[in-house]
């Protein structure tokens, strides 16, 4: 590692110890609340992936289960492809630390060919650009927070904590790495979980809460993350349900074109 | 099992081998155009854990990775608790056909407790009650059609299949076991994975599909589903993106209180 390099990616660094097994650490740069950010515990599982030896094609699928909380320090990834077909290969993803699971995780990795495309979700709003924006505080913020450059359109973290219960819990914002980073699929998979919980920006109240599953489906292709460089993304979440100790989140993150580029889903526990 | 069992309860049957390992076998009540419906085996995936003695709590989510075609006939499920904390278990779980992975799951189940709860997502437009629609054809479809009584209100599938896309692939419908059967989580996770592919009704053609990857989220308790009993579902769904080979789907299913039972996601493989 070197002093240039990106935190991100000293974040989601992996020591590969042979037979798809990798050594991996948190960040204190990307650390929350309590332990380390899901979403750059993600990107590392999903690194595993990227760079083990036998993988077939890029990302289509992915889903992570937070078993247990995560202690910072080190941690240990082990992946394994279930079965390889002949565009198609399934993983298996372990995170485990001291012995214990902290984390499961399944990836669906594909080739993919050119061929009838369409969209069909409804693009964001008309967007305010990134650049007429103001900067989301990160003032009484995990660190993580600071990793990324938030400016938020719609549906901001509450200033009053009144317990007031908005309307909505739907955000719109631009998001992308700080310092700016070259898109790839490992920081596509940690940007999909940096949306603030839907219950706190709904709710207008603080209430412990956690992800216990996150699952990300990916359109883009390779080249469309690297033709979109460190441009922002567009993301848009909103809560379905909040019932008894859990709430789902769906979200979505385009580009500047209003391409969609991956849709992401999430269950969160909560505590009030 | 007797004369009067119902057909999913004999396709979801599971001989107890131990050790968390039961074997299953598909039904040809519940067969699809190749092998069987992937709704049912997904169900019996989820119903490993259900009988499993260790189980903890009730289901919050779900994901089964469908790894390969299952072949008619027997397969093994394997299912193991991975973590189980207070309040929390997470397990992974594994179906094999002659000792290859045909399917991996992952599951969270919970204690859930009453709480401060909310809905956010807006419940299907006015309702046609069940009783005033037609229930929809299942001529030319594969049997497990048959197994499910199905009056759509919106997003039918196409008559003629004349490429001509639809603007939206979304559809609106009522859904039930047939014949009926109480609901409970392993008929819950089956009827998520009964919606037609969107991509016949948005582009009114058929091409090969296959589901990948399919996400529930559980919201109903299990006092919920028994208070349901066998009353039909309303189901809304819908994809957000088709591109190169992959869609995802997106979808709820509700009482007929406007209750949200389920959200459920899945990204599926076509080939045109």
């Amino acid at each position: 590692m070197t002093e240039a390099e990106h935190p991100f990616d000293r974040a989601i660094a992996l020591d590969d110890l042979g037979d798809g097994r990798f050594a991996a650490g948190t960040s204190a740069q990307y650390a929350n609340m309590v332990g380390p950010f899901g979403g750059v515990i993600a990107a590392a599982l999903m690194q595993s992936v990227l760079r083990h030896p036998a993988r077939l094609g890029d990302p289509v699928a992915f889903t992570i289960n937070f078993a247990s909380a995560i202690a910072d320090g080190v941690y240990e990834i082990a992946a394994h492809p279930v079965r390889t077909n002949r565009s198609t290969q399934h993983w298996s993803i372990v995170a485990t630390q001291s012995g214990d699971v902290v984390a499961t995780a399944t990836a669906v990795f594909a080739k993919r060919r050119p061929t009838w495309s369409r969209p069909e979700a409804e693009p964001p709003p008309p967007v305010v650009p990134f650049d007429l924006l103001a900067r989301a505080t990160s003032a009484g913020r995990p660190p993580w927070v600071s990793r990324y450059e938030m400016r938020t359109m719609a549906g901001e973290m509450p200033s009053d904590w009144d317990g007031g219960e908005a309307a909505s819990s739907t955000s719109c914002l631009w998001v992308r790495d700080d310092p700016p980073r070259p898109l790839d699929y490992a920081s596509l998979t940690a940007l999909c979980d940096t949306f603030m919980p839907r219950i706190f920006i709904r709710r207008r109240l603080w209430v412990p809460i956690g992800t216990v599953t996150l699952t990300i489906y990916f359109h883009a292709d390779a080249q469309m993350l690297i033709a979109l460089g460190d441009r922002p993304l567009l993301g848009v979440a909103r809560a379905q349900n909040f019932r008894d100790g859990y709430f789902d989140q769906s979200a979505q993150l385009w580009d500047d074109q209003q391409r969609l580029l991956a849709s992401t889903h999430q269950m969160v526990y909560y505590r009030e």
